[in-house]
């Protein structure tokens, strides 16, 4: 009986096909995702049926998932950071070695939340679109240099985000209640959140966790006109209290490439000064090939192939 | 007869009056741009009718301009770094001293610089517009780790985008014939632009002067789907070039800021794949405040006030 893995991120092996490669030279028996999409619970469990290893995406992976999938399920790998979708207690229980690409993943997040950041402060989308249109728009923008950037959340991908901000001169604090010593170099600790909301220019998401962070009194403490950037979790932000943000103008800009649901249609498409993308941080040819390597390379592993 | 301080760039003081006030407390007649626009010849001669100094765009400030105005102009301040719309020598003949601000602007423009590669790279603009209109349109982009980047010309502008790319982890190339040494330090030199048109990803100009340094047989040297960025000037590139380069798919995204003439209307507006901005990489609050002011401080010590 031939070793069977099945793929759930949509765009697997999209832009490169060494990971794909890599399971072949394998010989193991590849199941594809058939909706081209992120799978629902009820959709996940029949795609692990009769499956030795999985190269998973954000689709939910609890006790429930992981539970039909067993005995036959030996191996998890995560194409991603992420892995709250997960249920360990149930995988351990289950003998499902789980594993993740925490490293991969942190260029290319980084360089879109740089870009985001850039284009809100430069207005490029709605100026290249005058431009497009015949017009001659000419308007002041916001620089980086000096500018107060709050960082909620420092692990990889925040520290990542943290040096290239210094490159452009901006100043950096941060929040984060799990920082180890030793991180910190030429950024300002802050111990609560509070202290940090009213200084900051811009405002940058890098934590882990599904708890909601910056709900309708953390916007209060906001300075007016602050631009806001989720490259984490839609639900570390509440909707409701962003909505209302931008309609009093307090957030003048926003990025969000992280939703409450997935695909995103929500309310936030009829704002023009916010700007979204459909959870691409990670969406480079040389991050997509390098999470994908690695991400085989330890379901191999896993599976003892 | 009070002193008279003419004003021709058409957004001087929007974000900031601080040079406004500098003027205004060394109690000095301010005479506006009618026009908000750039000057023609005609209208620059008319504009400087019984003026003392100029605080100058890139209005032609050419012989016949200059020696009109005289004996009675003494001072033209440049808000800028280029001069080539000054004629340095019919300045000397009729003692009006000419100053720029070659410091003020880096920043800026490098800032927009990397606004504008990264859109490009992560196609944002399309991406953002899908989005808008209730898609979900995931899509892989380019990384700039490990890109390869030719900078045309490695001024000051040049070196400040250089240090940028390099924190993103580029590979600099760079040509510029008037580079004096010891300004190389992390980036390889070339002799010639032909050594490096055929490697390079990414090609950026920052280059001075007029002539075309782009024409049809550098873009024929040039990677099939490369990304030209213009932050410099439009005569640097020949336009009908240009065009053949996108419609052959050999130049994949580009970026201009300045024209063949501007306001511009022409056949780039036409490409989606190409972004465009209204001669604005100067147009941060930060940089047209301090480029305003020093230029103002200029103007005064040249009038003697």
């Amino acid at each position: 009986m031939s070793i069977v893995v099945a793929i759930s991120p949509s765009s697997f092996a999209d832009g490169d096909d060494t990971p794909r490669r890599l399971l072949e030279e394998a010989s193991v028996q590849i199941k594809e995702n058939p909706y081209g999409r992120r799978l629902t619970e009820a959709e996940i469990i029949e795609h692990l049926e009769g499956v030795d290893g999985l190269l998973a995406g954000l689709e939910p992976l609890n006790r429930k998932v992981i539970a039909s999938a067993a005995p036959r399920l030996k191996a998890i790998a995560r194409v991603g950071i992420g892995v709250t979708n997960v249920d360990f207690e149930a995988a351990e229980e289950f003998g499902v070695k789980v594993s993740n690409t925490p490293d991969a993943p942190v260029t290319a997040v980084a360089e879109l939340t740089l870009c985001a950041l850039l284009a809100l402060c430069r207005r490029l989308v709605p100026t290249n679109a005058g431009m497009h249109a015949g017009e001659w728009p000419k308007a002041i923008g916001f620089g980086l240099s000096r500018a107060k950037v709050l960082l909620i959340g420092y692990g990889r991908i925040g520290q990542r985000v943290g040096a290239l901000l210094r490159a452009f001169g901006a100043e950096l604090l941060v929040y984060d209640p799990c920082l180890d010593s030793g991180t910190l170099q030429h950024a300002e600790r802050l111990r609560t959140l509070a202290e940090g909301l009213p200084q900051a220019d811009i405002i940058s998401l890098h934590a882990n966790g599904e708890d909601t962070i910056l709900e309708a009194d953390a916007f209060e403490m906001m300075r007016d006109g602050v631009i806001l950037l989720n490259s984490a979790r839609g639900a570390l932000v509440d909707e409701d209290a962003l909505v209302a943000a931008l309609d009093s103008g307090k957030v003048a800009g926003a990025w969000f490439d992280a939703f409450w649901e997935e695909p995103y249609q929500g309310r936030l498409t009829q704002y023009e000064q916010v700007l979204l993308t459909p959870h691409v941080g990670t969406y480079t040819y040389q991050c997509r090939r390098d999470m994908e390597t690695v991400a085989v390379r330890h379901l191999l592993r896993d599976l003892g192939l």
